[in-house]
This record gives C-alpha cells, sequence and structure tokens, in this order.
C-alpha cells in the first residue's frame, strides 16, 4: 500500500526527541566533558546505555582510556554551558573546570555535579561502522541524584527539567505538559481496529483538550 | 572527589527524557507495532538508529523474519493507542488494524500513516547481552512525512509534537517551550571555568527567564 500524501524525506535521524546529555571521561588524567544527544537505553536490567561520538571527538580516547564513562543530564539552566560543551573541542579547551566534578565507584568516571542526574557506566561492547561515529556501550554501575530531584527515590522529570533537542533545525527545548500514564492511559483505548472507534481521523486540535 | 550531597540512587536507566516511538514489523506477513522508548541515534551518516526490545516481544520474530523494521514518530494525541501498542501483544491481538500501514522501498517494513515521521530500516546488526532485551540495529534507508508537518524539508517538532516519556514513574509528556539554538547559545557562555562567570550558583528560577 502506497500513501500519497507522505513524502519520502531523505535516509536521515529524525528522532523526536532526543535528550541532550553530557557525556564526561578522563582524558589523560583530566576530566572532559562533551554534549551528546546520541544516546539510547540497550538493556533494561543489568541497566546499559549507549553514546554514539563523532570520532574524531577528544572524548573518545577517554573511554577507551579508562573503560569509563559517564552520562549526565542537565537541567535547561544550563542550556548554554551544555552547549559550550559541544562547541568547543577538549583538544583545544580545558574544560575540565566548567564543572565541579566527583567520582564514584569506577573512580574514573567523572561526573558532574552540577547536573541533576548522574549515571556512571562501564564501557561493555565498542562499536564501529566505519562510517561518521563510534558507538560506546556502557553497563550503568551506579546513578546519583540529589535528594531535591527525587520523588519516591526516583528523579522527578518536572524537577531536573531537562533539556530536549532536534536535529537538524539544531534546537533545544524543554519539556511540556504532562499527557498520561504509561500502561495505563492505552487502557482507555477501545482498539478494535475499527476507524469509527473514537481514534482514527480525529485531528490533534479535536482531541488534545478532552 | 566526593559530592556529600549526590545519593547513589540504583544502577538504573535514568534517561531524561526518552522518545516515545512506535516500532513496526511484519510477523508472519502481517503488521504489528510496539510502543518502545529505548531508542537512540547510532550512527549520523549513513543514519543508523538501535531500538532495544524486551526479548519476548512479538515483533522480535518479525525483524529477524525480514531484516526489516521501521521506527514511527507518534504525535500527542496518540497517546492512547501508543500505550495500548505497549500494553496488548501482537501475540494475542491483531494490531495490524490499529493504523493504516503504508510501505516505502525496503517493501516489508510497516510504516504507519498516522504517525508524522516515518523510518524505515535494514536490520544491520543485533546486539544480544543475554539479559532482558534484545537489541535490533538498523540503517534508515529512507525517511517520510505529510508536507504539512515539514520546514524546509525537514520535521517541524512544533507540528509533529512527539511524546516524552519517563521511566520508573511511567509518564508521558508533550513538548515545552524553545530553550535556545544548538551551536549557537554555548557562544554566549563565557567558559572560563570561574564559579562567578554567571552560570554556576544561579539556580534555575534566577536564570530562566533572562
Amino acid at each position: 500500500m502506497a500513501a500519497p500524501d507522505k513524502k519520502a524525506i531523505g535516509a536521515r535521524a529524525f528522532l523526536y526527541p532526543m535528550p541532550t546529555t553530557l557525556v564526561g571521561a578522563n582524558v589523560g588524567g583530566r576530566p572532559n566533558y562533551l554534549a551528546v544527544a546520541f544516546c539510547g537505553i540497550v538493556q533494561a536490567k543489568p541497566a546499559m546505555i549507549s553514546v554514539a561520538l563523532g570520532r574524531n571527538h577528544h572524548t573518545n580516547a577517554g573511554i577507551r582510556e579508562n573503560g569509563t564513562f559517564s552520562v549526565n543530564i542537565p537541567s535547561r539552566h544550563m542550556v548554554e554551558v551544555t552547549d559550550y560543551c559541544g562547541i568547543v573541542s577538549g583538544k583545544k579547551v580545558d574544560k575540565s573546570g566548567l564543572f565541579e566534578t566527583f567520582y564514584g565507584k569506577l573512580e574514573t568516571a567523572p561526573m558532574i555535579r552540577e547536573c541533576p542526574v548522574n549515571m556512571e557506566c562501564k564501557l561493555v561492547k565498542t562499536l564501529d561502522f566505519g562510517s561518521t561515529n563510534e558507538v560506546f556501550i556502557g553497563e550503568i554501575i551506579e546513578s546519583y541524584a540529589e535528594e531535591k530531584y527525587l520523588c519516591n527515590g526516583t528523579p522527578d522529570i518536572e524537577k531536573v527539567v531537562p533539556i530536549l533537542f532536534s536535529m537538524y533545525d539544531n534546537n533545544y527545548w524543554e519539556i511540556g505538559r504532562h499527557l498520561g500514564r504509561a500502561w495505563c492511559v492505552g487502557k482507555k483505548f477501545n482498539g478494535n481496529g475499527n476507524p469509527e472507534n473514537g481514534y482514527m481521523g480525529k485531528s490533534d486540535s479535536e482531541t488534545l483538550n478532552k
């Protein structure tokens, strides 16, 4: 079946939204931090995360050197310093003084105290498809947050206020309104596959505020 | 350096935010769709994306069967049907009629016409760390969108209105306010590593509206 209203827009990475993170690694014994949006969870338990870095970044050498790295979640008020970490290379500028660095169980994965959430990772696999990026997959050994960001022991996204990223247009966004509970709002859906069942055909504006 | 205000909160996947996608695959010749938040870009060019699915999902068999899958970006008004696709298994319920399916170049990667953005993927690698998830990495062969979601040939996230996901508390969110341009707002940052430089120490409320 074709879809005449759909237009081919190129083989590009249109994932919406992406998270904006700061990936940390010690390079030659000095903490370095890079803004990274190419990341995703690859396993729930043991928890693993992938970060895909342009192959020429300074950070990559540090991840290889120590077999450790961190993924830090900056908050919206950190948008300037986060973007700055994506603009300047650790090869030219010492970024170790931009933040207060702390270490956890792995001892060599530098983490950013100012970021509401930190994950320290042990490298378990490196993927190289021979092109623009190197992919580092890490097992999350421990995570950290200040008490003020938590609700029942888990970070509260409304307190964290993370930064979203949209690629190609290159914009940062914050999170917006609550849409519903997962594994819950779907129970309202009458999934009988019938276009008259109340879902299909309704436009966003018709259904948004119901 | 320790950080006495930081609390260890467990080796969990605290990535904020995650995107909410619908992963499509033909299983036994019939389209099936699964709600997936464990995904991320792994390479810019050629564009590649990873999706990490719980190993018992129906979709996995279809990805292996055809070596193809799709990643579809639902819009906020689709939150109920998206969540429904994460609640009911294709092993028990036929989800092929929930959406209008279309196919692209690969011919076996079913895509959802109602989703503003679709990426059709050719499987290039499968990772299995032996635990909860199987990881499928696909090269994005083509992407699709309707003209009404585009701005200069690229999807406009404010028109797409994707669904964000926060794990453990299990909530869906929409995007919020624009925070700035990437590779741009960081130029305002005076990154001299000095805590008096206007970034560090300022609370969110102090800096948000400046």
